[in-house]
């Protein structure tokens, strides 16, 4: 995606996993990210397969279920590496459940283009988050981490779809533009839940003793990058936010 | 899977497929049969997304989507390699929709085991079917149906679990049992008619002029053999079929 900001910036190693995660709280904290974006890939996997069926045709159903299966390799790198630092990958993930599956309940599409533009957001809205979060981490953790999130991007099909779609009726990119709101309204709804409730999490984006650091402050200010990312994104794609 | 039959026979080349293609009727058969294999995994991908909706946990849920992915894949090599042979691939799709998709509406699980049930007999059959297409193709399209074969197989985690809920309450197999029968029938049923409209496949199934032949009884043979080894399948499973 385009966004250049902030991962971009060189930084410092802060050191290997072997040697950060004798920290209990890394450890933890480093489980609890890898279990959440675990989680997120698998129900995005499963809510993009499900809102294939919305496709007008066979190249469009292709296309979603192209991203979809890229949501299962994601998921899959993600699994692999909590069960090979010996962590049980169910258990880790558990705790993200509840939130991701609110969030895909709270915004289930209508229909097909309601479904292009969560693709889209979504797809992209993890990008910015995995960059953001990439620099705060580990060696080992980072790569993977950079690694899932060199894999996303995806959903460049969705952009000229809608475009095209709101060319042809413009009272279609109202009604989308409000979805759009909606639907990031309802990720940072749910993802200030979870900083609230996961401590060790919270700890890596804040900034415990242990980890190199923001406060909550700097939450809000990720947070608020990614909004204005996603606002950018929203009207480049023909959507006032 | 287990059964070794009639493709493990030594199998003589009938040529590569720059040679046979210069029959039209060969080209026009070879490429209904991608044409149906790949809306087949599309269709099999979307299907299995969402029976994932019945899984009972993560691991489940990470298994269903496991060979949905997997199916996805399929349908690109099939999908990419159409266009190759510069066929439109949504135009060879076509035909083969509405009975892949007749047959999912007639199957629909009614809940996880059912589901588990359908995955199983249904990449195990997709694994037989291609078994016996391959020895009568092209060295080029054989290696294709070989390589996308050689990748089925995920859904041995399906048997243990069926195994176990049978274990627990044995008028779950008596209800299992009746729908194998029906998903069996049901894939015969839409195959049959398939088989029935579409005069290149069917002449690639039965030997034309050009093509290494069987008859229509042989036609029948096959679709029985299939019918059998789908018995003793179920059989081991548990299931009386």
């Amino acid at each position: 995606m385009e966004t250049p900001e902030p991962a971009d910036e060189p930084t410092d190693s802060i050191g290997p996993w072997a040697a950060r995660a004798a920290d209990p709280q890394y450890r933890a904290a480093v489980l609890d990210l890898l279990g959440a974006l675990a989680y997120g890939e698998l129900s995005a996997f499963e809510r993009l397969a499900e809102d294939a069926k919305f496709a007008p045709g066979i190249a469009e159903k292709a296309a979603l279920a192209r991203m979809a299966s890229a949501e299962y390799q994601h998921f899959q790198l993600l699994h692999d590496r909590l069960a090979e630092v010996g962590a049980d990958p169910v258990a880790v993930m558990e705790p993200f459940v509840e939130p991701l599956e609110n969030f895909h309940r709270m915004t289930a599409p209508s229909d097909w283009l309601e479904g292009l533009v969560k693709a889209y957001v979504g797809d992209a809205i993890a990008t910015d988050f995995y960059r953001e979060v990439a620099v705060r981490l580990d060696d080992d953790t980072r790569d993977l981490v950079l690694r899932v999130m060199s894999d996303t991007g995806h959903a460049g099909f969705a952009v000229e779809r809608v475009r095209q779609a709101i060319a042809e009726d413009p009272r279609v990119g109202g009604r989308l533009a409000l979805w759009g709101r909606r639907l990031m309204g309802e990720a940072l709804s749910q993802a200030q839940r979870v900083v609230a409730e996961r401590d060790a999490l919270s700890n890596l984006l804040v900034g415990g003793a242990e980890v190199r650091g923001f406060d909550l402050v700097e939450v809000g200010k990720m947070f608020n990058r990614i909004t204005e990312t996603h606002t950018k994104r929203m009207a480049a794609l023909g959507l006032a936010s």
